[in-house]
C-alpha cells in the first residue's frame, strides 16, 4: 500500500514477494517452538491421563487418541487462524498465531503469499479435518462402530493434502524457502509427521476393517457381501 | 514463442494467456462428446455384461463396477494424457486426447494454462485414483474383503480433489471460462457426477463398514475393539 511509513524488508523467498505493511517477528524461534512444544505436551498429558480412566482402552488407542487430540487442535487453531487471517504478517500486537506464520513462511513464503492451492489445503484441513480429528477422539473413546472408518477418513484427506502441498511447491519450483535451513526445518520437517503418521494409521484401519468384514463373512456365509 | 509463423488467437479466458503455437480444436464438439458417450456406453455395457456372468452380484455391486470400470478409465487415459502431455494445445494432428482437453480448457482455462493445482489434482487422480479404480472393480469381482475400504478411499480421493479443483479457482477470481455455457456444461456439469457419486459411495462404505464392525463386536462380545 502507498501509504505505509516504515516499509519493513521481509525475509521470505521470492524476495520480490510484494508484501505491503509487513511487520517483523516478535517472538523468537525458540520462543515460539517452546509455545507449540508445551501446548502440546499438555494436551498430550491430559488426554493420556484422561484415556487411562476409560475402561478397557488399548495402549494403542490411547496413543490415537493423544494424536488426533494434538491434530485436531493443530488443524483448528493453528491452521484455521492462517486460513482465515490473510492478512496476519501485518500484525504489530505480537500476537502468538500470527508470529506461527510469519515463522513458518521462511520455511514456504506460499503461506505468507497467499497462494491458493496452501489456503485450499490448509482450509479443508481446518474446517474438516480439525473437527474430525476431534470426533475421532470421541469415537475411540467411546468405541463407535464408525471409529476406524473415521480415523481412515482423516488420515487420507492429510496424506492427500500433504501430497498436494508438496506437488504444487515443486510444479511451481520448489524455491519459497529463505534458505536450506529453513527448508528442510520447517517445509521438511514439520510436516513429515503429517506423513508418516497417517499412512500407519491409514494401514491399520485398512487391516482392521478388512479383518471384521472376514469376520462378518464368515458369521452369516451364505449371504452375498 | 517468436518463430511461430501462423499464430491461432485462442479462445480462452483469461484473453491474455500466453499459448505460443497453440493450434485450434479440429474435432467438433458434438464429436468430441460422441466419442466419449460411444466409449463410455461400450465399457459400460461390456463391464455389465460381464459382471452378470459372476455368481452372486447382486445389481448395486454390478453398477459399481460399471462406474469404476468408467471412472478408472478416464482418470486413466484421459486425465493420465492430459497430465503428462503439457504441450497438448500445439497438437496439430487432431488427436482425439488432445481435442478433448483443448474443448474442455473452455470451461476452464487453467488446463491449457498448466495450473500448478489443476496438474496435481489432475496428477494424483491419473496416476493413483485411476489403477485404483479398476483395482476395486476386481475387489467387488472377487469379493475382497478390502472392496468397501477401498471404494471409500477412492471416492474421498476423488472429493478431495474436486473440492481443491473448485476452491482454488474461486480463490483466484473464478474467471477461466470462455462464456457462461462454457462454464456451466463443461466447468460444472462435467465435475458433477465426481461429487454426487463419489458422496453416495463413501456413504455407503462407511454404513457397511460400521454395520460390520458391530457384528464383529457381537461375535467376540469380550474383546476390545
Amino acid at each position: 500500500m502507498e501509504g505505509s511509513q516504515v516499509a519493513h524488508r521481509h525475509p521470505y523467498v521470492p524476495r520480490d514477494l510484494h508484501l505491503p505493511d509487513y511487520v517483523p517477528c516478535f517472538l523468537s524461534q525458540s520462543s515460539i517452538l517452546s509455545v507449540f512444544a508445551i501446548s502440546t505436551l499438555l494436551v498430550v498429558s491430559f488426554i493420556w491421563i484422561f484415556s487411562g480412566r476409560l475402561p478397557k482402552k488399548s495402549k494403542v488407542d490411547r496413543v490415537l487418541m493423544c494424536w488426533w487430540a494434538f491434530t485436531g487442535l493443530t488443524h483448528i487453531i493453528l491452521e484455521g487462524y492462517f486460513v482465515f487471517a490473510p492478512e496476519f504478517f501485518k500484525d504489530k500486537t505480537g500476537f502468538y498465531l500470527a508470529e506461527v506464520w510469519k515463522e513458518y513462511s521462511k520455511g514456504d513464503s506460499r503461506y505468507v503469499g497467499r497462494d491458493a492451492g496452501v489456503v485450499t489445503v490448509e482450509g479443508l484441513t481446518a474446517v474438516i479435518e480439525g473437527p474430525a480429528s476431534l470426533l475421532a477422539v470421541y469415537a475411540i473413546a467411546t468405541g463407535k462402530s464408525y471409529s476406524y472408518m473415521l480415523q481412515f477418513a482423516i488420515s487420507l484427506g492429510q496424506l492427500y493434502g500433504t501430497a498436494v502441498y508438496y506437488i504444487t511447491a515443486i510444479l511451481e519450483g520448489d524455491n519459497f524457502s529463505t534458505n536450506s535451513f529453513y527448508y528442510y526445518a520447517y517445509y521438511i520437517g514439520a510436516n513429515f509427521s503429517w506423513i508418516v503418521i497417517p499412512s500407519i494409521i491409514a494401514i491399520r484401519c485398512w487391516r482392521k476393517t478388512s479383518a471384521a468384514f472376514r469376520v462378518q463373512g464368515q458369521t452369516k456365509k451364505p449371504k452375498v457381501r
